[in-house]
């Protein structure tokens, strides 16, 4: 199912070859104004395009509202918005078909739609649908007044010099993974519940929709597995909550505390790389080498920042509407 | 919400010093053979209780059904199980009670809920919560045919060599975390979706509602960060599907690829530590010291096997009923 | 699935002649003070059993607590509310098993569950499940300040004179059905919404989830399809939405108008009639004369209105609930 | 929320006067051949358009297909469709604008949302977005193998002769109201469960979605609540299920019996009548007489076969997907 929330609702559609991906956003309140406008510095942020490591297919990525929003403001109905494809160079597919992509879902596809998926670029498995979760997100930031969000890559290829990561990259023609960093300021205390609805629960199952992502750690994460309880605990300092240290990461028992949520997550190198590789031909039913052709990223998780804000965005601006914290009609 | 799943539903209740504890699971295909002993092996491996740096409380933890079974066998109705709560020290934590534990949900829950918390024992936060879990785990691996689901720990407080890594916490009067593995083997080609339903993200939410985890990786995990994509790429050798490499750990695209699904995840040092802590006094308003009474794990880590697989089992016994890979009737 | 609801979400479970039946209510408001005996007079006009035309079994039907409530009051978490069984004669329906009663789910049952379904007593279909349905109605009531609901009994087998339609039942020796009418005073403006969530379809969603309902109709009803326009519109009176007429039953495109929310329900006549009947015998594949044994309601009808107020209660608590009209603690 | 479904999900977006309105249908099985043309019968006859008593308005109403099919086929992903909005008169509402038009939602619209809905021809609540829900049953009837669904207006304005109820209204300058019946064949046994999701409950949701609907009935409906039980029970006559008599519409206990499966609906007269109406002016704050322009249909019962077919087909498409009766790959 291709649908996530329970307040603020979001559905995502289309494929990376097809006439558009777009998205439905139910469940926002009423009353915000609401253009274009608003979502294209994240939209732009999720393009890259300039810099290294970057692949050049460029999209216009201008959203199309074509529901929810009246007279510059959301209506508290659907907002549906479409990103039009309109660079595609889908030859490259084709020939590439009878070699499943290591890495990629073609083989995976196959197997479970019987034949029937939209190869081209990856079809509905393609990164490019991220775009209307970008807009999702830039939504759900408007209606958070007063927290913050940010997230960064803080390591390419296991250097914390991201710079010099990319360029063992580029230096060994192949793609490389990076550590994405996310810090959330401004959260009031009691989102999440203690089990199926913990903040981490739902934040989890968000961030691993964003393609390539591996793991994710709260606070201190895989490190508090080498732990003292003594040193892991984060002593409570005043009324308010604030932890001396904040090795929990702004969780405990689900329920966010008030303190800065922090979790950090793993992208995996680029499945499409310049290398050549050997894999399957289906039509041969034999391993042989190949290389894959198309514009692809040298490093994803260049690009993940701004749609790892977004799901954040997402998931919080639920929670808060769930609790009450936001109102329904602004 | 403490309801989980889309076929194989359960939801879970009670207090850790309450009646009960219990879970419902609905969505259980009808004809399938049941009985308490069916499963006690996996909740008698909850317990624990007999090795070092595990609890000494002991509930008989017998499960009582309550509805669902009739003749020995699932009706296709919901099964209550209850578990009776006969062995509490309730006294111990109403001396606590003015200093929110660090690492526990006293704060939290305190201020979301408004003081009406059952604060005996971590109430409804307890991991006591986790036994209708594991009964629910013991029935979906009953529902699965040929699949096999074996977690473990590998590793305590930073050691490889479990015994050493407990010792070290004895030595220092203190919890340790840990790290727990799990794998699946026999899972069918074509569970689970790219983006909202991916097996990560369902996985990574259940895996989540186990108190004390703190990250989760799937395959090579955070090493995929530091990686090449021809490394990290896993070759397709046959038409079965079978990779020469598994840095996916069995899941690409956000569906089962048919090899091993491989995860591991980490688990934060019990926060209940014999050490002396030093925290806020909600009645003083100030932070003084004091130390925690009560019977505690030295490492919860140790107890989650059995949960992890549980949990697992769950998630992937939904996905087989969705995917119609388990019948509704056996 | 034996779930309903968004935020104030019931379970049931449970069978009629098992060891109990009962209810998980979660999302209920914490602190709110709750105690069996807030239950016993809903509870008490469901048995019914010192009128005519009311089955003798007669259970105690003592609300017990497991989970939930703690010092008083509602902790936020899952209430879990068992009723146990201890006055069930199911030697009647065994000798009864080889043919399948008329009008009760016997037959669908055996096809749809293999055989393996609970029978005795109609099992989790017996209308001893709405126990628990009614429990939770009188909480979902307790939430709502100011709202009051009202259903009652206004025909019996065609008669308004119910004494007199009962009457035709007993000198008939047969069963017969009646009519319902709920009326809801004191509802805020704006629950629900156009198509899918409005007022009348979730209404309508668990008004049939009633054992023996056939039919339900809001305002004017099936009358509205015999009536012109002009007449069947309800002109708006003055700035706060009253209406002079309310051919609409205080629902307009879905969502509440702030006057009298009115619908009616059609209750079939109980199937276990004392009558002789003609059915298939299960084990000669023919048909043949047959009596039920047991007890049973001449008139489940008269049953109806507290069960009715409980559905409409949950429904429109939800409703609040979800637009923010009841806050999350008391 | 503008979702429904478990398996085979439907959401809708869209304004009467938007740019369009359109619908995601989601879960879908993949590999069935799909093309616009598919659609267009059903499209054509929720239009009308020719006969007597159906407003003249007249959109191309031609499904542009956004996503969800590949070379003829479907994906298995989200299927949307759109309908553009190229034939309104806007500027006949916004003189409307300071009267709440009598039986539709200006004014709780405009309490619920704020002054933020778009009220242009009933924005969100406009009929028109039922185009969408008739094209996701075109596509659910495609699906269901061998079930065949019929919809017929039985009654106009209390007349069986249809011409005869329509003229009536004529005459009168007058809207007027109908019933409509459906009939399903073809079902197999056990789709639908006891309590909330039996086959009435869920089919009456998504009908009570539909505009003007202001009542459902199952078989014999309100005429059983006359009946007695020896009447109204159908005698089972062979092992396949076949009843002597139909009296519960092809449903008992929930659950479907493999008898024709039989409901009726009433349908309100058009609140938009040519009729001169007094309501009130939220400008004045005091009723005034008025009359309403635009395009209207005289009888919308008239329409509404084709869209009562769409609901039945979506709700049993997706009763069968969940009791695998359905493959999720064609």
């Amino acid at each position: 199912m291709n649908l996530f929330g329970r307040i603020f609702r979001i559905s995502i559609f289309g494929e990376s070859h097809g006439e558009c991906v777009g998205i439905t956003i139910d469940g926002c309140p009423a009353g915000l104004s609401l253009s274009p406008e608003d979502l294209l510095p994240d939209l732009e942020r999720r393009k890259g395009g300039q810099g290294k490591g970057i692949t050049p297919r460029k999209e216009d990525d201008y959203p199309i509202f074509k529901s929810g929003v009246f007279n510059g403001k959301t209506t508290g109905f659907p907002i549906t918005i479409l990103f039009e494809n309109n660079n595609t160079r889908s030859e490259d597919y084709d020939k590439q078909r009878s070699i499943p992509r290591p890495g990629h879902a073609d083989w995976v596809a196959h197997q479970k739609f019987g034949g029937n998926e939209d190869y081209r670029g990856g079809g509905h498995f393609s990164a490019r649908l991220t775009t209307g979760i970008v807009a999702a997100g830039a939504i759900a930031k408007k209606i958070m007044n007063g927290v913050s969000i940010k997230a960064e890559v803080t390591e390419i290829g296991g250097e914390k010099d991201l710079e010099k990561g990319l360029q063992k990259a580029i230096d060994a023609k192949d793609s490389v993974g990076g550590i994405v960093e996310c810090r959330v300021n401004g959260l009031p205390v009691g989102l999440g519940e203690p089990y199926f609805d913990s903040v981490e629960s739902v934040l989890a199952h968000l961030v691993f929709a964003i393609p390539a992502v591996r793991g994710i750690e709260f606070g201190t994460g895989f490190a508090a597995a080498k732990m003292f309880g003594s040193e892991h605990n984060d002593a409570i300092e005043n009324p308010q909550g604030k932890t001396r240290t904040n090795h929990a990461g702004g969780v405990v028992g689900g329920i966010s505390n008030g303190n800065e949520l922090i979790f950090r997550l793993a992208v995996k190198p680029t499945s499409s790389t310049p290398k050549e590789q050997n894999s399957l031909n289906w039509d041969t039913g034999k391993t042989e080498d190949f290389s894959i052709k198309g514009r692809h990223d040298l490093c994803v998780a260049l690009r993940a920042p701004v749609i790892v804000e977004a799901v954040t965005a997402i998931v919080l601006a639920d929670f808060m509407l769930l609790e009450q914290k936001i109102k329904r009609v602004f």
